[in-house]
């Protein structure tokens, strides 16, 4: 006889989840893909960031998720980090090319999926690596969860930034 | 003996995701607030949306979740939806004054919060009123946490515009 899996409420949240996650991801891939080197050089409105500190304080952000879940080492230096989230835009760092930043953008989300498919809901719910044992006894909502919906909401908020770069667009 | 109540992994992911939803939704509030009325009649871009009609789109969104997640009637008028969803951003349509959309803002968002809170883990798994129980079955993840998750990075998403109605600001 056939078993037939059916996911249980645990199982279909993570699906919801990550489905989410992997939505924001294609959208802002499709965007960029849809914008051109010198759109992408553009800021967002006047006298706010560009495009491209954008593309790279994404990329910057997804790379530190890795050691952040304890999913092993950064992919990129942590040079990106310095340029794209420690400085703000126009501090006169010279940035990647537009084309590397993408391929970063891709890697790095690739490899994310990769490790967030291994992990079960019971797992999404221990502690990341930027809090002790003894503080996550006390606080435990500081978990793996609350980080991947974190970066979900900060890829949206970045989304609707960058589509203003678009030179026909309602939003 | 006293007995302690210790939250369980499931109740622990709806805390963890309706944090998530109390905290953009406060960051919109505060922000908003910081703003002068003339602040939102402007544009977050040249060309683009004006922080008022992005107000009222909000508004208007969050009301349609009443219905939506099976907790009662709008609060407002359908006109809101009319002007701030089916219609674009200077479209001819007379706004309400933004005092009156900050009222808005702030009771909707306090109803919807009422009923969230009388979800549980397995509530939120339940199908929304948009999906026929037949589709539901076959499409389980057309559930109450996917509405409330795509609402929470909408509000991201829109939150990114309009910070940049700030004066001074480095996002």
């Amino acid at each position: 006889m056939e078993t037939v899996n059916h996911p249980t409420a645990e199982d279909m949240a993570v699906k919801v989840l990550l489905k989410s996650w992997t939505a924001q991801v294609a959208r802002i891939t499709d965007l960029v893909a849809s914008l051109s080197d010198s759109d992408l050089q553009k800021e967002i409105a006047p006298g706010k960031n560009t495009g491209i500190y954008i593309l790279g304080h994404l990329v910057a952000v997804h790379d530190a998720l890795l050691p952040l879940l304890g999913f092993g080492s950064r992919l990129y230096s942590q040079e990106l980090e310095q340029i794209f989230v420690k400085s703000p835009d126009k501090a006169g760092h010279t940035f990647p090319p537009v084309s590397e930043l993408k391929k970063y953008w891709s890697e790095v989300n690739d490899v994310l999926l990769q490790h967030y498919n291994k992990l079960d809901f019971e797992a999404w719910l221990t502690r990341h690596e930027a809090v002790s044992p003894e503080d996550f006894a006390k606080e435990p909502h500081r978990n793996k969860l609350n980080v991947l919906i974190s970066r979900t909401t900060h890829m949206s908020y970045h989304h609707g930034q960058l589509v203003l770069l678009k030179s026909k667009t309602q939003d």
